[in-house]
């Protein structure tokens, strides 16, 4: 859920099926397709064909042909409408299992997420590596942040701790948190968050189970 | 994003903000405070008043006072409406960081739910235990769902074995599939998938980064 208002050319609900249609088109070319059309598309997320067209008409895309949309081509429209080939640097605080799944998840370079660093307070963890990035002293964020024009903040700490850190986080200057813990933040109103809110997801997809 | 029609008395958007507002609900009991303004919440989520107080009128709520809703009863009215009470039984398949981070995730079963077992094929890691739950040989899955009524499967295998995985769930006789990885899967249409479209988040949250 988004915190904030903002006026967007695209809607969220746009760019989250956009997202969708891109993991199916990477599928697609994996398979060696060369076309797709909105049908398939619209039959694997069990949404209507018009939606998947509709979608597709905001999008410069040319790459149409009587058998379909060029898959390379419509891939490469949704990348350059929502802005993959922007670079964002992120870190993620708080190397536990989370942490280190985000860290090692390989598809976040390919939409613009550059995930620098990893940060906890374990001596344990300070100093290993997880899939080239370094796990550093939270000591160091603050200093790190500035030196390193670090836009987003990945938060994966244990719960109890989620509003502390973030306060830490706004501290050194951080405007965008992304919150991985069950908490509401109380942040300032120029920093942003988004709650990965996975217990509503959980609550919505399952409320129909007796 | 949900990938079927169905009618529910309570739409997406409210199921997500009251979880949202449980969540804030128990941060004011672990303070100790006793009652809790529309406003308040309103303020935390950065949403209008008026919105806060319509979500809340949709529960069965009778804890109002003049100094604000009774913490406690609202919290309860929530868990009742959505459903905590109702037990659902889920197994997490790929016990990798991303599939260990869910099942040491202490808060699930406050929201009804119970996560049994985790599968995977790595035989240094079957037999071992997570936060109480054995990791078993996935190879034993079809026989479990059907000795042990599991509803849900949370999928956090890697992105190339999550299409195959999903048509073994799926023979296996499950009907929901909770998809953590990058990937659309093709299911028949008879079980729901609930796609945690993690890229799709990102690229909402961080459109207007520069």
């Amino acid at each position: 859920m988004y915190n904030d208002f903002m006026k967007k050319q695209i809607s969220d609900k746009v760019i989250n099926r956009l997202t969708l249609y891109h993991c199916i088109l990477n599928d697609y070319i994996n398979k060696g397709e060369e076309y797709i059309s909105s049908g398939q598309i619209a039959s694997l997320l069990r949404i209507d064909d018009s939606q998947v067209r509709k979608d597709i008409n905001l999008l410069n895309n040319s790459g149409k042909s009587r058998v379909g949309y060029i898959v390379k081509e419509l891939k490469k429209s949704i990348e350059t409408t929502l802005g993959f080939a922007k670079n964002k640097r992120a870190y993620i605080v708080g190397a536990g299992n989370l942490g280190m799944a985000l860290a090692k998840y390989g598809n976040f370079a390919n939409y613009g997420l550059n995930i620098v660093s990893l940060f906890d307070n374990d001596i344990n963890k300070i100093g290993k590596e997880i899939n080239n990035k370094k796990i550093l002293d939270v000591k160091e964020l603050p200093v790190y942040v500035w030196q390193h024009y670090i836009d987003i903040a990945i938060l994966t700490v244990p719960a109890q701790f989620a509003q502390s850190t973030a306060e830490f986080l706004v501290k050194a200057g951080i405007k965008y948190i992304w919150n991985f813990t069950p908490t509401v933040l109380n942040v300032p109103d120029d920093v942003q968050v988004w709650n990965e809110n996975l217990m509503g997801n959980f609550l919505q997809f399952t409320y129909d189970i007796n």
